[in-house]
Formats: structure tokens, C-alpha cells, sequence
């Protein structure tokens, strides 16, 4: 089998590292940067490096691993030119926009709309991890637009890496994602943004830098290059998300500023109910 | 040497944890909680457990480890009562209210404000873990006002368990952990507060929670009874941290609403010089 991966970053390159070892397939990259070719090729992310029209006609299946407002632009032209057998899939954070792009393509059928939910604050060919899928999920939309096999080829691909795959609406998976992934990612780029702007004493925020501040700015790190189309595209949901955050913030402050410790302690034994949650996981 | 450790909860368990296996040294346990002081001698955090008054008669050092306002509020008294060789020092994550507590009492020489930075989301003796303290600073702060006996037996206690001791103003430390320490678990309480308002059905919650979100929203699972303490005796400089981060946010979410793109890119870029810092650790 020839998979195609569009994109030889964090995200593509680890679908890379995951598939290169499998028998009987054979992983061909795609990249626009040369430097980023080199690098998949010497890290062993693909077997070769190809031009992007190569692939379209020649791959089973063509992953798409670049910023999700490529993915919407170049999805069409693509599906416009794969050979009969091909499936393309996509592993954008954002689903509405992208399966919007395509809604009337007359080979839609042949696209299975994917986000496999996992990730790192680093970027690049050199990010990509082995094993960063397993156990995680796949969260697979619109199935009912694709045919029967494109769906089968494309859960048999992620489930090789170790995923499982789930089902959703494209905005049922933008919403919730507003909430649980790209409103973290604001949370932190701004809380790097705060301590930054007091903790002019540069040194000071390393020496106090204790574990609990370098895991909440984490996903600040994250490149900016990925992240902006993702909060371009799902920006109603994620605004809506970050307005209710900031009220949530006031009412915080509010507390804090009459010194009303009841307050205080009420918000943070509701927030602490997260812990039953994620201990579902 | 004897050392009195009150309130055997993460931190004062850990820093049981070790000591108990140090030549020569003898912990003495103190906490309100029965349960707590049954769980400490089954867990090997104490040697035994003592009434606050027999250890303060007869203690080397007494360290206490309890919320910072119980801090304040027994420091006083203890003070009054310690032998003529105890020494006495604190963990509190703020300093300048427990150093303004005791500023004219008459042994206040032999007190030492510390803060071993160090903790994790979880609380009581069960949370107690072996080299917690390993590699960490220890904050000394108003090393002026104690005598140097009491200012290097704490500190040896301190390096004993792997620490690197530094040296800042009460008020220095308690503005620099407003925005490193106390800002991050606020907007991680926040963060699980909002995703729990709209993702009300719980299991997509589980489901969605890629890796981002669980490391940011780590810190929201901490003890309400520890932190309303730390952020009501920190709220001049906790507002105010609060307050930019508020103002930082509006700033993004009207880049998202204007759908400005290279606003948004610029505030990230901004906020990933975070790396660059993080990285002298």
C-alpha cells in the first residue's frame, strides 16, 4: 500500500514514524520546505520524497498534515485529480470549515474527514514521536458522506498506529475542541504573555519556574504557524469559549478583591470536580 | 537531631519522607488529624507523632507545614514557647504576612521564612513522595532579621533533601509568585470551571482530553483548603497578576473576533520567547 503524507511536521511525521516499519507499505512525503524533506528522509519519517501531483495520482491513500486552512484550500484540487482508487483523509484540528470546502465535490465520498487527537508544544520533523498516537483517539466526522471503504481504509490505518477511533458531527467536534484543546492553548500563550510582561527580570521566572507554572505554559511553546488558522477557523466557538472564560476569571478576581474566601473556595471545590472526570480516562 | 515537622500533609510528609532515613535525625510528627498521624506512622513519613506543645519544648527545629494563614496565627505562640536551642522555620508559599506577623516578637532571630518550591496537584500524607525536593530552591527570605545559626541549620536541613537555598525580600518573593505560581493555578481552577459550564456532557470531556488539556488543567485538582489561604494572604499582587492576564486575554479574543491574523500571530510569537527562558532551567 502507498500512503502519501502531505506535511512532514510534529503531526505528519509521526503518522510517518508509525507506518515506515509496517510490512508491504510504502510512506512517500510531501513537503514544500526542502529542508523539511531532508530531514524526514535522514530521521527515517518516509521511505522517499515526492512532488504533491506525483502522489495524488500514484497513492491509496494521501494524509493531509498541514495547517488546517491548506488543508481547506488544497482538498479540493486534490480530490479533482486522485486516481479511482485513492482515499484522502485529513488530520486538521478543525472539521466544519474543511468538510464545508468539499460538502458538494463530486468525489467527497472518497475523503474521510479525521483528527487524530494528539500532540506536542513542539514542531517540525525533528518533533515527530514514535508511539504518539497509541491509545488515543481518532475522532472521525461526517461518516456518512464517505463510501464504506474509504472509511474502512482510513480507521484501519490510524487503528495500525494504536488509535481508536470515534464518530462525531464536524460541529460537535469543533465546539467541544473549542473548549478542551484551542481554549488551553489561549490559557497558556496569554499566561506566558502576563509573566512576561512583569517578570522583566528574566532570571527571576527560571529560579521560580516550580513545576506547577511549567506545565500550565506548556502548550505556550506551540507554533504559531499551526495555531493561528485553528483559531481562525473555529473562531465562533473558541470566542464564545474564551468570553465565557473570562467571566469565569472575573468572577475570580472579584472574590479575591473582597477578600470573600467562601467565594473562593466554592469555585475551586466545583473546578477540583474535574478530577472525577478525567479520571474516566 | 530532633525535628518537629506540624501538618504531615504533601509537603510536610515529603519532607519527612526525607529526613526519616537521615543518621542521627529523629521526626516528630504533629497534625490536628488523627487519621493524618496514623496515615504518617503507617507510611514511614515520622518516627512517631507528639502534641505541638511537648515538640516545641523539646524540638531541634520545627518546621511547620500547614495553610499560610494557620502559619501565621501559631508562629507567634510558638515563638513564646520554643527552648533556648529551637529554631523554627515555615514552608508557606507566602512570606510577607507570616515575616510581618512576627517582625518585633522578641526571638524572632530564631525563626527562618522559607519556601521549598516544590508541590504537586494532590494533598494529605498519601501525597507524600520521596525526592519531591530533589533539585529545587529553597526561598530564604528577610535572612537579615534571623540569627546566622538559626539561617545554616535550615539550610542544611534544606540541602539534606537536595535543595539549592536562595535569597529574596519577603515582598519580592510574594510578587514573583503571584505571577509564576498563584496566577497559573488560578487560570487552570478557571479553565476546568469553564469547560465544565458547557461540556455537560461528561463524557466528552474524557474523550476530548488530549494531552494539552490535562497538563493545563492539572493544577485545577489542587486542595481549595491550601490555596484560598495563599491567594487571599497574596491578593494585592494576585489581583494585579490577574487583572493583566484578564486584559492580555480581551487583547486576543478581539484579535480572534477581528479575525486578525497577524495580531495573533504576534502575540504568540511573543509568548513563545517562553521557551527561551524556560530553557536556562
Amino acid at each position: 500500500m502507498k500512503i502519501g503524507i502531505v506535511g512532514l511536521g510534529l503531526i505528519g511525521g509521526s503518522i510517518g514514524l508509525g507506518l515506515v516499519r509496517q510490512l508491504n507499505v510504502k510512506v512517500i512525503g510531501v513537503d514544500q520546505n526542502p529542508q523539511h524533506c531532508d530531514e524526514a528522509i535522514r530521521l527515517g519519517l518516509v521511505h522517499e520524497i515526492m512532488q504533491l501531483d506525483e502522489v495524488v495520482r500514484d497513492a491509496d491513500l494521501i494524509v493531509l498534515a498541514i495547517p488546517v486552512d491548506g488543508i481547506e484550500q488544497l482538498l479540493p484540487s486534490i480530490l479533482d485529480n486522485i486516481s479511482d482508487r485513492t482515499v484522502v483523509t485529513d488530520v486538521g484540528s478543525t472539521k466544519a470549515n474543511i468538510c464545508t470546502a468539499v460538502k458538494n465535490h463530486p468525489n467527497r465520498e472518497r475523503y474521510v474527514a479525521s483528527h487524530p487527537l494528539a500532540g506536542t508544544e513542539f514542531s517540525g520533523p525533528s518533533a515527530a514521536l514514535e508511539g504518539l498516537y497509541n491509545g488515543k483517539k481518532n475522532i472521525i466526522c461526517e461518516m456518512e458522506r464517505s463510501s464504506k471503504e474509504a472509511i474502512d481504509l482510513v480507521k484501519r490505518v490510524f487503528s495500525s498506529l494504536g488509535m481508536v477511533n470515534d464518530y462525531m458531527t464536524a460541529d460537535a467536534h469543533d465546539r467541544h475542541l473549542a473548549y478542551v484543546s484551542h481554549l488551553s492553548h489561549i490559557s497558556s500563550f496569554t499566561l506566558s504573555l502576563t509573566v512576561l510582561d512583569i517578570e522583566k527580570d528574566e532570571d527571576q521566572i527560571f529560579n521560580l519556574a516550580s513545576t506547577g507554572f511549567a506545565s500550565t505554559v506548556r502548550l505556550a511553546k506551540s507554533s504559531p504557524q499551526t495555531w493561528a488558522p485553528i483559531f481562525s477557523k473555529n473562531k465562533d466557538h473558541l470566542s464564545k469559549a474564551l468570553g465565557q472564560y473570562i467571566d469565569r476569571l472575573q468572577e475570580f478576581k472579584s472574590a479575591l478583591d473582597k477578600d470573600n474566601r467562601n467565594a473562593s473556595v466554592a469555585l475551586m471545590e466545583e473546578a477540583n470536580s474535574i478530577k472525577r472526570i478525567l479520571k474516566k480516562g
